[in-house]
């Protein structure tokens, strides 16, 4: 086996001065017991020959592994590291980091347990195979940060031969907050969703997923734009996705660009890493809802926005209204493990919005249509959802 | 998807009356964050954006996975679930207890994180292949309870593709404790390994090991039984690996059963489930030596065995001299981790054994030629040797 060196250091500077190197040193997880080992009696039972006769009875009785081991509280956070954040195909070691910071974050908002798993293939087949072959360890499947459209074969295909919740974060936990805001938005400003008309840039994972939620909630019509203009049924080169896309938007068949679309429109929302101009934002509809969700960099400034839309939400921490997965994936896992849900389905997704909107309450203003991620409120509002609708949809085990 | 229900109760008085099935309620393990985060100004350095630029700095310099996530503390526990304790096939999901026995004693003997991993395939090819991409996630893999002899191939072929290490406790962790005893057994009695005629009972995963190891060692001459008997060269319908086992033992080309062996022979190891007649155990060379090492049932009670052996260890806590696999598996690793080691070596393997035999010292006894599990000088003797040990055969990348 060849020895090869790796650990070079970077510039010393970034090292030594980034406060998210030393933050980061050793990683951010562990694995502990939760029941004490301290002599050969403890060990008896916790391991041979007492774990053996757990063993015999889940072996007889498959279900008793849901009570017995730590498999009905545990996620697999599983990536492929083709698109992780804004950095794109970074591969699966590099993605590590992202995929702790998700597993903390289950933890500490719902006391989900979860494991990052970085896989080093990138086929759809071999991505399904491999997840296939690990769920028995698993009491979820939270995939994270794979490129589309590669991630919606992974996620159906999956979904069909799963028992266990699988959950695109990328796709729905953007799409169930970004739902959640544009419902109070819209309370805002006194109008249904019926009768709002939307734009969406980006047909990514996030676009096409936020796309489907507002359409399942009613919306009144969307457009959406991918790097080639507006997606109108009959565009050339559409992949299936795409095209299922076009058939279900755009009543107007409207082509172009973005910009072009937004003229009148009232609701758009930036999932592109692209920009768009001052000039387009002015030419919406009055009362616009803006929600320039690209990260590091918005699509338009939010203070630029603001001056002529009514409401602007970002992903950002530092600007009011912050859409940010982490008012959703928590608690749709928390809330489906809490019930063995076989499944999450659109109506929990769409529950979990409705929650998430509830939590801002009397409180709603331009500035607040969306609860902060430290709002001890979220994750139980969200649970409590997702898991009475499970049962509500039959695919609740307890 | 369809709903079955999954948690029948088995008969109460098993639930109820056994105390392994309260401690294993809700499983044993959990996964912690090791930093806080309490507010956004931490969010925004664990997860986005503030990890965006580590993931940056691990995707220009791969090695800087090890420095800045988990990756380098962090062990699969990967099984099939054909080969579990004495239980045999009972598939992945039985498994998971003892998994997530293993891991509680990584962490709680050596601090090494360790995630159980249990596969739902057992096709050689099909194990091989997961195990391969599943590894950008893991610092190391510790096969469990794989059954023979595809634990052979999936091992060696894992061996050949990864530069992280790869060991089959099964194997490896019995082999290393079975030749800490043995050296201890050894000098006790006076007389060298090379001395020593031994027989063993059971070729299976760990009967093949600790062969390896004590032919590694420079033990005299081995006999290696399996249910037909004892295995020589050109006996019909041995599969490769018992091949090479047979080219490599029973120089006199024993044949017949064990028990023939036994006969004059200095040390008996039973890794077959099997018995062995107190009348066998007397026919052995003065100064005997018997490991019987079967679980929960040794081979020969040992207080019998005691009659005509000078030294007698089993697999039990409530006899002297446990040969248990805990003695090695957390050591071994947390030294190969340590170093960064590509790989195990065999040297590697000996030194562990010879780094645990002396953890006994001058407190060598008849019935103390092995530590107790709970000596908490063990794992960092073992730790230490092993490091070193991978320095000199110049597998450490630290």
């Amino acid at each position: 086996m060849a020895v090869t060196p790796t650990s070079v250091s970077l510039p010393a500077h970034d090292l030594d001065s980034d406060p998210a190197f030393a933050l980061h040193r050793g990683g951010k997880l562990e694995v502990r017991s939760t029941i004490p080992v301290r002599n050969a009696d403890d060990l008896a039972l916790a391991y041979t020959p007492g774990v053996a006769r757990v063993c015999t009875a889940i072996a007889e009785q498959p279900g008793l592994v849901n009570d017995y081991t730590w498999v009905s509280n545990v996620v697999a956070v599983v990536t492929d590291g083709t698109a992780v954040l804004g950095l794109g195909d970074i591969g699966p070691s590099a993605a590590m980091p992202v995929m702790e910071g998700k597993a903390l974050l289950f933890k500490q908002f719902a006391g989900v347990d979860s494991v990052p798993i970085c896989l080093d293939c990138t086929d759809v087949d071999a991505l399904v195979e491999t997840i296939v072959r690990l769920a028995p360890s698993f009491g979820g499947i939270n995939l994270e940060d794979i490129s589309a459209p590669r991630c919606f074969e992974v996620e159906d295909r999956l979904r069909e031969l799963l028992d266990i919740p699988v959950f695109h974060d990328d796709q729905h936990g953007t799409a169930i907050v970004v739902l959640a805001a544009l419902q109070n938005a819209a309370k805002l400003t006194g109008r249904p969703l019926s009768e709002l008309r939307a734009v969406i840039a980006g047909a990514g994972a996030s676009g096409v997923a936020v796309t489907r939620i507002l359409l399942n909630a009613g919306i009144g019509d969307i457009a959406v734009s991918d790097s080639k203009g507006l997606i109108y049924e009959g565009r050339e080169g559409l992949n299936s996705f795409k095209a299922d896309l076009a058939r279900d938007t755009n009543r107007a068949r409207l082509t172009g660009s973005t910009e072009d679309a937004l003229v009148g429109a009232d609701v758009f929302v930036g999932l592109s890493g692209s920009t768009v101009s001052e000039e387009a934002i002015a030419s919406m509809a009055p009362g616009a809802i803006v929600f320039a969700l690209s990260n590091p960099t918005p699509e338009i400034h939010p203070e630029v926005a603001r001056k002529h839309a009514r409401v602007v939400a970002t992903g950002r921490s530092d600007f009011p209204n912050q859409i940010n997965n982490v008012l959703a994936f928590p608690g749709v896992f928390r809330g489906a493990l809490d019930v063995r849900a076989t499944t999450i389905t659109e109506n929990m997704k769409v529950a979990a919005a409705t929650a998430l909107a509830g939590v801002v309450g009397d409180g709603l203003s331009e500035d607040y249509v969306i609860p902060s991620p430290f709002d001890e409120r979220v994750a139980p509002a969200v649970t409590a959802a997702v898991a009475a609708q499970a049962r509500l949809d039959g695919v609740a085990r307890l």
